[in-house]
């Protein structure tokens, strides 16, 4: 295992140190591990969380027009609860917290139990599950769709609804609608490896791609042989267009999974852009670039949401995050 | 080889194909095989380029603030010289233009014909030589020391002077001195593969790591073993410190090579930040992410720029390009 690290054990620890250090202006509290800004008063607080091993999500994420925390778990390890209460109480601003939880057992549970205790004490907690990924029903650790790319999305868009000063159902309502209209669908051509087991997660012959893959590298539909980038942006579009029929104005995410490099997503891109237009669909908004990663994986996830007029403002609003800034 | 392409002879087109879906205000020239925008009048117009493979370097730092225009070669490949005329001759405002060239042989000899050429139809031309790599003297593809990510740094401080209307002798000072204050050195913990060739770069056994690589994966000051980020990161800081002493405010830039997970670019982050603390230097301003890549190659690059305060001033003003943005 090559990795720029300590040791396996410090790498969440020492990672947040560095974050800490490369963004003064957001709060990383090492004993409870959570990244945070505010609270704003009357604001309402959104959290979100997983394991580690994603970045940017969640901590890159976190700021103006965005999240307000973010608790990061172990390398593919969910968040605890108490980490999440923390957090949930640290950006109550008066108005309630919501939390975008990726579905996966662990966090479901954890982030319940963290909204149950907050409860407790008094604090108003309402959740949004995000399940956007066509690729597979059940996963090795999900009952249901996984959450991934979609993710962000949902992040972005609350985000500017709760800076505008949405409710915390209006807020809900909104993540929701978001996750409704997004689907996504990723392709490995490498594996990763964990830094606690130095072992890869999977492994994958040199010619071929897991179709369908999760991010944590849980198996998709099936195993492939490696083709062009076209046919495998036209592979996962076609799982995306079963699923939810493509037409109308779209966002559309070309994520890498952490290790793609840039040209080959702009390629990915590009193979998107032509098959999306050649349906008739019309892409109004777009990244490209790695949003949501597994470690050092190659391969990309495609990421796909049917806009509204409503939607797309609350895209454009300012955001201002390590990882997604525009607007101010 | 296992890429998100289609054909190894397509690479550069098929991805200038989706930087222009993906990017709609600026402008790609398929034919001359520039990304630009503007010309905007009364303005120096600013042009880098060089091999792609770099992503986002050039054609990310292309928008208000920074680039005018950048001009891909091949993969690893210099731009020939009718293409940086073309790119020249398309962002002249009437006021210049300043090239901006990486210290590689081969792009050097290009863009001094484009001048010489552009010199010929009466266009203004200055050039800034980037040459801010301590890892050795000579290199494969260069003579004198190569230009690594003080580009970066470069194009987005030259970027806000001509914004703010700075004339071409200014901004090729304001180049220069950002050259003279800024010192790069990387490490390869894995070898890239050129799309044409499909062969590795070079080879690095499963404990080695090549100290002080170049960008295409040259040779470094020597063949080390795997250790700590820590380790890694003192031993870059070190051969930049013998080489410009490390103290007042600076200006560092923690950079992946493209195969590298951003989670580990912050474990290397909190070991610059730690190493340049306990000498009394104090880091004002950071970028942690992949800027300047070399394919897929895992690692990084650390650079580091002494700041004063006019610097700091440019290095702040908006920039709105699909890689680097912030006040707009």
């Amino acid at each position: 295992m090559k990795k720029l690290i300590n040791a396996p054990d410090d790498v969440l620890t020492d990672a947040l140190v560095g974050f800490a250090a490369a963004y003064p202006d957001l709060t990383v509290n090492l004993e409870d591990r959570y990244i945070s800004r505010g609270p704003t008063a009357g604001k309402v607080g959104l959290v979100s969380g997983g394991g580690s091993g994603h970045e940017p999500l969640h901590g890159g994420f976190v700021g103006f027009g965005m999240l307000d925390a973010a608790c990061p778990g172990e390398v593919f390890t969910s968040p605890v609860p108490d980490q999440l209460l923390a957090a949930t109480k640290a950006v109550d601003g008066g108005a309630g917290v919501l939390h975008i939880v990726k579905n996966y057992t662990g966090d479901v549970l954890n982030f319940q139990m963290a909204a149950e205790l907050a409860g407790d004490d008094g604090l108003q907690v309402e959740s949004v599950l995000v399940n956007d990924d066509v690729a597979v029903e059940n996963s090795t650790y999900t009952a249901g769709r996984r959450g991934t790319g979609g993710t962000v999305f949902v992040e972005k868009i609350v985000g500017a609804a709760a800076e505008r000063g949405a409710d915390l159902a209006a807020c809900a309502a909104v993540g929701r609608e978001v996750n409704d209209r997004s689907r996504s669908f990723g392709v490995a051509l490498s594996t990763n490896v964990i830094p606690a087991t130095g072992k890869p997660g999977f492994e994958l012959g040199d010619t071929e791609i897991e179709i369908g893959v999760g991010i944590h590298g849980e198996p998709g539909r099936s195993r492939g042989q490696m083709t062009t980038a076209r046919e495998i942006a036209g592979v996962a579009l076609e799982a995306i267009h079963a699923d939810m029929p493509l037409s109308g104005d779209l966002l559309v995410m070309v994520n890498g999974l952490g290790g793609t490099p840039l040209i080959e997503l702009y390629v990915v891109y590009a193979a998107v852009a032509e098959f999306l237009e050649s349906r008739g669909a019309t892409i109004t908004r777009n990244l490209v670039g790695n949003y949501i990663t597994s470690l050092e994986m190659a391969g990309c996830s495609i990421t796909v949401m049917r806009m509204t007029p409503e939607l797309t403002e609350l895209w454009d609003a300012p955001v201002q995050t390590p990882a997604l800034r525009w607007g101010r």
